[in-house]
């Protein structure tokens, strides 16, 4: 048996299918991501991970693309291959111009670079900061 | 001499006051924040991440607060305590609601989590996102 | 010259054979994986790393196969490709199920989640952590 | 407001509560860790971490210590510092011996030193590692 | 549009010519490697990026080679294949030779393992490494 | 029982006075830092790691300095204070200036940004580098 291999709605079990149907329909798409079809080895993992990315994307106090955009900034920090792939298009979907993307990933590489000058030098946090 | 400490306008040379005073002056501040008087040890670096922070946090195809989340998201990855800590406070300086953050947090814990159900379950990146 | 290659049996020097030998005796196994043949090129970090692996992979209070479900845990954290495939193999080969596989990793992507929530929220560790 | 504070029983909301009951219930404690007391900023963050880490860290086919150990593996590779000191203190509860630990650590020491040299000599992946 | 493709000279507007001018002019090399032309998309990024690597990696009070040497640990440790590739290569160029290399790795692969150790230990700072 | 603390020498058994002596007579020092008194709670792991750091960090093809340096790069990247620390103080005493000491924050700072445009960006890897 492969290592991992896709699980297409066709040899899913019923479970596994009622989350491939939900995305499908809440995405308006034909058929779900890669990152479904191999989760879906995982059926407790499936669901749990749909029903989070189904609360926390959902519009709230952050607009939807906004939210895309945090997703692909810690995915640039980890780099995490599949997920820079398929939340940038994502928040190209919802909107994110070329510009914004530049910005985005201008503001990820500075923010890479000042974590490690914090590191090195250290300095205490201002009391501001820390103040009630 | 003590490995890290900070320096104060009243010790730093010329160039650095320059950088100092060219922050006070942008950020309508009294004082500069501790990281700028530990990194004027190196005072090429001083006025290099200033220049970067000018350019790059400047309004543009982003709005500055939302620039300032994403930096959060990154220095919250990367677990570096004061780029959250002053981050955060720039982040709700300029408005950023406790909704707001609850959100932003919400949504770095999850693509921290999928970052790493993706590396595992590997799956390869759909066509789509690939397609021209 | 290419920047890595694989250095095989027949091109070995003694010092690395013997290496590769006790690789091979010990794993009851025809060949020693890429990762031996490449780490071949600094023969003393061949030697001090198999020697490592010897001694820390053996039995000893923890089972064999939960040292290589930890390691398949960092591996994975640090999205290792190499590593993620050949300790993922190596607990399979140990008796690793498949649903033993998608608890550990469910547990990693939850430990990745939650690292960064208590990172933003920066909770003091309790008392009754750092009790004696 | 200080940016982040402890949000006790007293002062907490009915949906707090009810999450807060839970654990205590669950772990059989007198009161929740800070890590629960400062997410519970966020009642929907609170309420779907504690349900995670119910359904995770449930006994299933690993079990609850080899769970917590795991844990422990990606909170040292990430240092998170709180998450390493509750972890460790959980999985000690679970029963882990000091010479478990120690091995644990050593583990993650090695898996995060090969890591990096899979990276650098960047073999690839074998093909039985690949193979159906 | 695919998500990212190279601008190479023939496409590029005068600004970003004018970069690519200055960093064959200076590297003495016929064509700019793919990480510019890529960068290109964001004109201020490829700007400020090559102004910050003419100044950082400039020869000062370290030598050239021993920056590459820098440049090539941080790659490996946060696992960029891209960066590993051409700072590996831009070493070698600068005269690493195979044993300073498989010696590099080496200490980056102990610098990953102890730092791990020294996570999960704590041990507090020795007063001698903060007295003044 | 505390989780961490250290064993002193008076405390010590043979086997980890050993390593200590070791340690002391090597480094012409009159105590072990604390990393040592820590990591002496796993016997095995103290005497493997510290026969380790003696092989590699050996005067080689690459000179002491360097080789502290590439350590502190490397525990800047990943934040580990005690690292950070005690490897910055040991760079010291063999010679680091303030001046190469600001140059090699700067290149790690640097390589952070690159390492986060390259993985952004994803330029493949230049034909050049991979060439035979």
């Amino acid at each position: 048996m492969a290592p991992h291999r896709p699980i297409d709605y066709g040899d899913a079990t019923p479970e596994v299918r009622a989350v491939f149907d939900d995305i499908k329909r809440r995405r308006k798409i034909e058929d779900v991501n890669n990152f479904w079809k191999y989760l879906a080895h995982d059926p407790a993992s499936l669901q749990r991970t749909w029903q989070s990315v189904k609360e926390i994307m959902a519009p709230g106090a952050l607009d939807p693309l906004t939210k895309e955009m945090i997703y692909v900034a810690v995915s640039v920090t980890n780099n995490c291959r599949y997920c820079m792939a398929s939340h940038t298009a994502a928040a190209r979907a919802k909107g994110m111009t070329e510009a914004q993307y530049a910005e985005l990933i201008a503001v990820v590489g500075l923010a890479n670079e000042t974590n490690r000058l914090a590191n090195a030098y250290d300095p205490p946090v201002d009391a501001k900061f820390l103040a009630e």
